[in-house]
């Protein structure tokens, strides 16, 4: 009621929970049809959402299958949105100087609804309890304007308002507990989703409904094809909690609701816009037409010397933006002002979630003057005894120059007549106030967002930004924000307004009001804080950067804290524990000298110390649901073997054409060991993939690997292990997954090593089969990891193998053609791969493009033959090889024909010595040589070939003579062979 | 959101909206449900509600297939409903001192939910803003305790609110309009569930939902359950809007619901019994165990002779039961006294419909005290000598009286010894206080209620007793109400406390704040007062005694206005706008000296004359909308012509086994004109009837009838004219009707007689061989008014008709078989209306009984025939004929045998002459004689009778004189066959 009142009191319409299940306020037609379209429209109602797969029996402490939510539409962005937010979180007693409230990035898409948008999950001390999204896209339309979405997590707001410990124990009323209300109906609806639904009937419900809302749509009545829409959507997910999806009614059923939402969509916007869309007359103040993306203030007129300051102000930056914008702004920020001839002194970029900080010292008042010097008549013409000609002077009219300032220089090797012009350096607060909107327009970012009028794209919307040279403002105005002096300050102490008065007082001023403005300031204050607080309970932090950075780009001031939990929870395996610390809250685990994990957790908080008692126990709280969740799924997952988990892999896609997850075990059952004999395994190694591959996916049948992807693997390892299966068997399922990531280890078993191999070449070739080809940067189905994968587990466990035979094996197993061609692309992706790897290591591209010439096919050999090569190119004597070879090479390069050798009508003795040195390195060298062996083989063929060309015509004009001494130098040429294509070489 | 805040002020649970579509609030689980059981709850949530039948296509300005609740439970009672719910209203600015806020009767029946409850609808200027009920009972079960439920119609409350004039203009939110927000979906909605709903496809979502219903019902799962319930009842809804369920269909998907419904409660309660009922221990300070119904209080001493004044302060009693509790008390109230041997002078019985009023002058302080005589010993053994023997002793001490006082008196005709006892009287306010209570609990209702745990039922709630001897309070307690001098001043005053000093003071106190107690008065003043309004505009109030009976039992203190509206609606057929305003407004009509309505209506408020412009602009509000519905049907309606509505009586169902009204309606076309037939029917009265029964029930599809089902017959006559049928086929249809009620016209038209009667003739006999026959005081079906109706029409349009022959041929186009069993039952319950009907005419029961004995099948003969008996049992003479008469029948009636007549035989002159005397008088009288000419032929027999019986022994020694006899005494007897059967008649 209280947040009803603030968002009616700010001119929200009050709305009501729709009369549909839904999963979500956002399917309620007041969000997902009113945010089409260019009315403005302000809503806020509460909607209970039902999601049948977070059915948890009423066993878990805040997820369940129905939850409330308060939702909030505000379209157009009214330009204060987080700050409307926080006030009214302070309307219902949630102070953020009490709590740690923050925005952690977390964007939203829906691609059966045709939806997307970016934003923030919004944490109180750790526990999510707002969704805020500015909604870029929904039934896929483009929206223009963009909404503000903000949806309430009624329950977890009311965990810390009441200071319970679970959603059952809110008091509702003053007389009932919310699980007095409703745990027996959420056990009744789990009950129902679980176990009772019947499939064949609903089954028939969807389909009901979609001819139902078909018929509606051609009627033009949107709202009761929408409601079927939402009967469709809430069917299916009764379906899937059921387990009754199979692999291509899945997607079909995706694209079946995705076709009925665009269509509503499309006949609500139709039908506003033949209304005339009427609320556009609601819209009062706001302007017709767009803002233009940015606006030139008056430049200030050139001042001394000074310092140079631009923070751009913005909505939290997810943590990778903002590493990636500094990292942008590094390289811009300096080449903009050298480009713009401004001289100046150490360029400083850092930045935090809020705030991206250009500072420069230094920099010049004006731009460099430059003297342009233009090219007239030849001196010749232009001057006639010392004095400027007719043609002169006009040239000097045409630059604007007087004639008595022409010179002659030497330009281009000849005497011409030069104009010197000088352009003068303009105000530096003028060319910035032109440029910098573009420097910022130039920072780029995986996703980028709209969110006014001006219509520009960020990675969050920018809602400040100061610019100064020394005291001035530099006056521009990008994406409807005008530069100032004015920036904001910690969220926790309600982001007050700081003038900052000189550039130069940027960073003493933002530092006296709490906020750590330098990243690695940051970096390093939270390593010692939670170094410290770890120590406190003889424990450590195990090391992961990772983490620390993007910790480090949550906060503007860092304080850590200690919390515990329930040591019972460390029955759980680690893997779980630390991925839920760390995954979901980001947490730092803290470790015993021995590495176990000891019963605490680190959080950052963003603010000071202050009410810290009440952070660290809503992060209690939230972990210990979080576990509570884990330990809920550890033990739904092992009441059964793993192998019962197999079948139910049919019901998850891997992909249409190539089948479920079980149809690729399946395969993957046949090609393991297919590779495993190509590898010469032993038979307990055979023995040991056979029992892995049949396993290696069915951990993520589990639900614990369901809901945390990452884990899988690690899961299948662990759950192997309590079913009795043996250590061999669990480490192969564990290990055919590595490396997971850039730098993780790598398989150390044969059979893990083998499955892994399987695994992804059933993927490469699969999808390459049907299409899937990676384009641009997108690679949705992680085929350029899975290359690489290969490639690093081959040449990092030095095994050898050939590509081009595996590749056949894999694309024999297939449900699809995967003919040579196809099998020839993938290997070639592969070989990229392995280039790309190559290249990494330092290696020169020219050698490494001669080895994978010739043996880019297995992977490790060429690792190999290029670290060979490598030494080679490096030897003095080197260019002597090289040379002598591609004099051989050269001239049979253009015939196309072999010609036969006839040694026996060979005639001079160089002839015949070459033929006999030919014979020699022949003797010593076949495609399956080293590098070594090969120019050990060739190097005392070199005089050999030098006396032949010196003694030699090899063109000669008998063509018998010709063609056979060709034949010998086609042989030579070809030695290196299947080992290296030498002719790739630099200096060749 | 007001609401809201007040009722979770008072400590109503706030909940929400259903995520299904619900027809009422009631149907959310958290009425539903929760209303069963004994454990409390009290809630408060708006419900958007749909009723497909009630959409309008957004024409009509407050009545839509969408509108929103806002629904309240307590329960139980908190004893002060009513209170409660006004104050919500002031909260939300609705001032009970200025507008007109009524309680008028409005009981709620769900058979399909097995529910049903008493209460009111509460009018606001004659706006009908709120559904007032004690619930009673739900799923079948009766609920202990007893739920009060409050439903807002939020859109209603907000036009007076917003002084609007429909809900299209509401302001919801200071930007947009009720009707920007709903209107496009309104008309949407309609469009789908009157054109575009699929019927196969629902016909199998309803299936499917019961299926699943079922399903999860055998788990146990009230909620999913409920909601496939929920689902089957819209889609029950939307196939009914769309015309679209058949006759057998219709009771069958009502049964089905039914079973569900009562499924769900069941289940429901059981699982909350399995928990234990665990909120009964949220009862705090709720008393355990029963009230008793009534309680005595303390006696008062006893008083001089004084006034007495019981008043039974109650919540509005229905109209109807005020005036009968008047005329129960005024029955009940002196028979109570006159039993307690109380003296008292005039009783006075009134009431209103917030109190029920006895008052008595100068009632006796004390009981009459009363003798008793005991009867002992007889006298000889209880004296000797003049002494009181032992036995007489025994007998005094036995009775405890001194010996001394025992006497001798006349018992029984015999002398014995007689003990005097004197019963003393009681004070009056100590047999008062006991018997009260059971003059209270002897008021008999159609339908009663309980609200709390006294368990006592009523019409409605009794929330204060008045019970006054002079100055002493008469101290009971009934229905958890004690007694006491405080009553209660009118509703828009708030209902103030009064005290009443003295019985005697009652009328003037209650009097000065303004309440016309007295319902005489109350009559007068509203007569005068309409009278006078409708002077002012020229015009008078058509006489309408049950109107104004109504209207006076309506209000404490009555204030007529007089509204207008739009002239425009004048073009609606009179009779639509007189029912609109009579039975939906309780308005009355005014009409000008020629007859015909004037724009005008006046309306009677319940308080003083302040605001009464509020009151008239929300009246004439309500009144617009009113007729604005009516509008829209009457140009739906009349789009196509009347015979097109015919198809659509197929989805009405007359009786599942006996089909849809369009079944019944062929029948009459086959059965009128065989009737027509029987009547002699000219030709054209037979193209008449022909006509007019094929279309006489087409008005029953037609929306106008559908929403004002009494205009049956006066639309078909309507609609009929307009599409160019004959003046007398539109009369047809119109008296097919007649008589509606008693003392209604009768049909004029032969047509309309014989389609009259083929109509009842075809329910009485169909209902009686499905097996309706009604008992008790239960006729849903109406067949006692049918059969009367059928009487009236034959008797009052003197129409000869064997109603045997009729009946046979209506049995003859049944469906089912109508035996002669069957067939015998209909007649005689014709009869039975036939004699009742006969007997209000005043004849005597047995001058009645034997005509109908004889000429009971056709009504009209047997009034005949009776009116002529009744003259002559009146005649001097009578007893002579019917002596004479007598003793022929008396001998020969135990004879069962026919005996042969063989005149030759006959002997004695006196028999001879007898003989002779029959045959000239058989040749006077047949069966189809009147009974004047029948007894103007019996009686010149009366002397051979006589004679005969004095001269000859009718049974002779000799079988074949005593039965030639008997022969000739047979026939005499049989003479009167078929017109009377005198040995009926009193004095035979």
């Amino acid at each position: 009621m209280r947040l009803e009142r603030f968002w009616a009191e700010w001119g929200c319409l009050i709305w009501l929970p729709y009369s549909e299940k839904v999963g979500a306020g956002t399917m309620n037609p007041a969000t997902v049809l009113r945010v089409l379209g260019p009315e403005p429209w302000n809503v806020g109602y509460v909607e209970p959402s039902y999601r049948p797969d977070d059915g948890r029996y009423g066993e878990n402490p805040n997820r369940m299958q129905l939850h409330y939510q308060y939702q909030v539409i505000l379209k157009p962005d009214p330009g204060n949105p987080q700050e409307l937010y926080l006030e009214s979180l302070e309307a219902l007693g949630l102070n953020r100087r009490e709590h740690d409230i923050r925005f952690v990035e977390d964007n939203w898409e829906s691609p059966a609804l045709g939806a997307w948008g970016l934003g923030w999950e919004v944490w109180c001390d750790g526990q999510e309890i707002t969704q805020f999204t500015y909604f870029q896209q929904a039934g896929g339309f483009a929206l223009d304007p963009v909404s503000v979405e903000i949806t309430y997590g009624l329950e977890r707001l009311m965990i810390p308002l009441q200071g319970v410990r679970s959603v059952w124990e809110i008091n509702w009323d003053g007389t009932h507990t919310y699980g007095e209300i409703l745990l027996r109906s959420e056990v009744e609806h789990c009950v129902y989703d679980f176990e009772q639904a019947n499939v064949d009937r609903l089954v028939e419900l969807y389909n009901l409904y979609e001819a139902e809302a078909r018929s509606a749509l051609e009627r033009g009545l949107v709202i009761p094809a929408h409601d079927y829409v939402l009967r469709c959507s809430h069917t299916f997910n009764v379906l899937d909690a059921r387990g009754a999806v199979g692999v291509t009614e899945r997607a079909r059923y995706f694209a079946r609701m995705r076709d009925l939402s665009r269509a509503v969509a499309k006949a609500y916007v139709k039908q506003r816009e033949e209304m005339g869309f009427p609320w556009l007359r609601k819209m009062g103040e706001r302007k017709v037409g767009r803002l233009e993306g940015w606006k030139v203030g008056k430049p200030h007129l050139p001042v001394q010397p000074a310092a140079f300051l631009l923070e751009i102000g913005v909505e939290e930056l997810p943590a990778g933006d903002l590493t990636s914008a500094i990292a942008q702004l590094k390289e811009l920020a300096p080449n903009l002002l050298d480009e713009l001839r401004l001289d100046h002194g150490p360029v400083r970029v850092t930045g935090t979630p809020r705030r991206l900080v250009v500072s420069v010292e230094n920099l010049s008042p004006r731009q460099r003057d430059v003297e342009q010097i233009v090219k007239g008549p030849p001196a010749r013409i232009g001057f006639a005894d010392g004095q400027p000609t007719r043609a002169a002077q006009g040239f000097a009219r045409a630059q604007g120059v007087p004639v008595e300032s022409l010179e002659v220089r030497e330009v281009d090797g000849g005497q011409y007549v030069v104009a010197l012009k000088v352009e003068t350096g303009q105000p530096a607060s003028a060319v910035l106030a032109e440029n910098l909107p573009r420097l910022i327009a130039g920072l780029r970012f995986p996703l980028s967002m709209r969110w006014n009028e001006s219509g520009v794209t960020f990675s969050r919307p920018i809602r400040w930004i100061v610019a100064l040279l020394g005291e001035e403002v530099i006056d521009f105005e990008y994406a409807g924000v005008r530069s100032g002096r004015t920036t904001r300050g910690l969220r926790p102490l309600r982001s007050p307004e700081l003038t900052i008065s000189r550039a130069e007082d940027y960073f003493t001023t933002v530092e006296a009001h709490g906020i750590v403005v330098d990243v690695d300031q940051r970096r390093a204050s939270i390593a010692e804080q939670i170094t410290r607080l770890a120590a406190e309970v003889d424990g450590t932090i195990p090391d992961d950067p990772a983490l620390l950075d993007e910790v480090t780009n949550l906060v503007e001031q860092p304080t850590a804290l200690r919390g515990e939990f329930d040591p019972k929870y460390l029955a759980l395996p680690r893997d779980v524990l630390i991925t839920v610390m760390k995954k979901h809250q980001r947490y730092f685990p803290v470790v015993d000298e021995s590495g176990d994990l000891l019963p605490y957790f680190i959080a950052v908080r963003n603010g000071d110390s202050e009410h810290l008692d009440v952070v660290r126990h809503g992060n209690e709280e939230v972990l210990t649901a979080r576990f509570a969740d884990a330990d809920f799924f550890f033990r739904a997952d092992t009441r059964q073997p793993l192998e019962a988990f197999l079948p139910r892999l049919d019901t998850l896609t891997f992909q249409e054409k190539l089948g479920s997850v079980l149809d690729k075990a399946h395969r993957l059952e046949k090609l393991a060991p297919e590779l495993g004999e190509l590898l010469g395994l032993t038979p307990d190694e055979m023995e040991t993939t056979r029992r892995a591959v049949h396993l290696c996916k069915a951990d993520l049948a589990t639900q614990m690997v369901i809901e945390l992807t990452s884990l899988q693997g690690v899961m299948g390892r662990e759950y192997a292990l309590r079913g009795g299966e043996s250590e061999a068997v669990a480490q192969a399922i564990f290990e055919h997954y590595l490396p997971r990531f850039a730098g993780d280890a790598l398989p150390a078993g044969k059979p893990g090593i083998v499955i892994g191999l399987a695994d992804r070449l059933d993927s490469l070739v699969g999808l390459f089969a049907v299409g899937l080809v990676p384009t641009g940067s997108a690679d949705p189905y992680g085929l350029r990891r899975a290359a690489l994968g290969l490639v690093q587990i081959l040449a990092g466990r030095a095994v050898t193998l050939d590509l081009r035979r595996a590749v056949s094996m894999a694309a024999a197993q297939l449900p699809v053609p995967a003919g040579e061609e196809i099998q020839a692309e993938v290997l070639a992706f592969i070989v990229q791969r392995l280039r790309g790897w190559l290249l990494e290591q330092g290696y020169r591209y020219d050698v490494v493009d001669a080895v994978l010439a010739e043996r880019g096919h297995d992977p490790y050999l060429a690792a190999q033959t290029v670290a060979g090569l490598a030494r080679w190119v490096e030897r003095d004597d080197w260019m002597d090889l090289l040379n002598a070879y591609a004099r051989c090479v050269r001239i049979v390069r253009s015939f196309e024909e072999e010609f036969p050798l006839d040694p026996a009508r060979f005639v001079e003795p160089a002839t015949v010595a070459l033929h006999q040195a030919y014979l020699e390195a022949r003797a010593q060298v076949t495609p399956q040589s080293t590098v070594d062996e090969l120019f050990a083989a060739l190097q005392p063929m070199i005089p050999a070939i030098n006396r032949f060309f010196d003694d030699v015509l090899v063109m000669a004009e008998d063509r018998a003579l010709r063609e056979n001494r060709l034949a010998l130098l086609q042989r030579i040429a070809a030695l290196p062979g299947g080992i290296v294509d030498l002719s790739k070489v630099e200096g060749f």
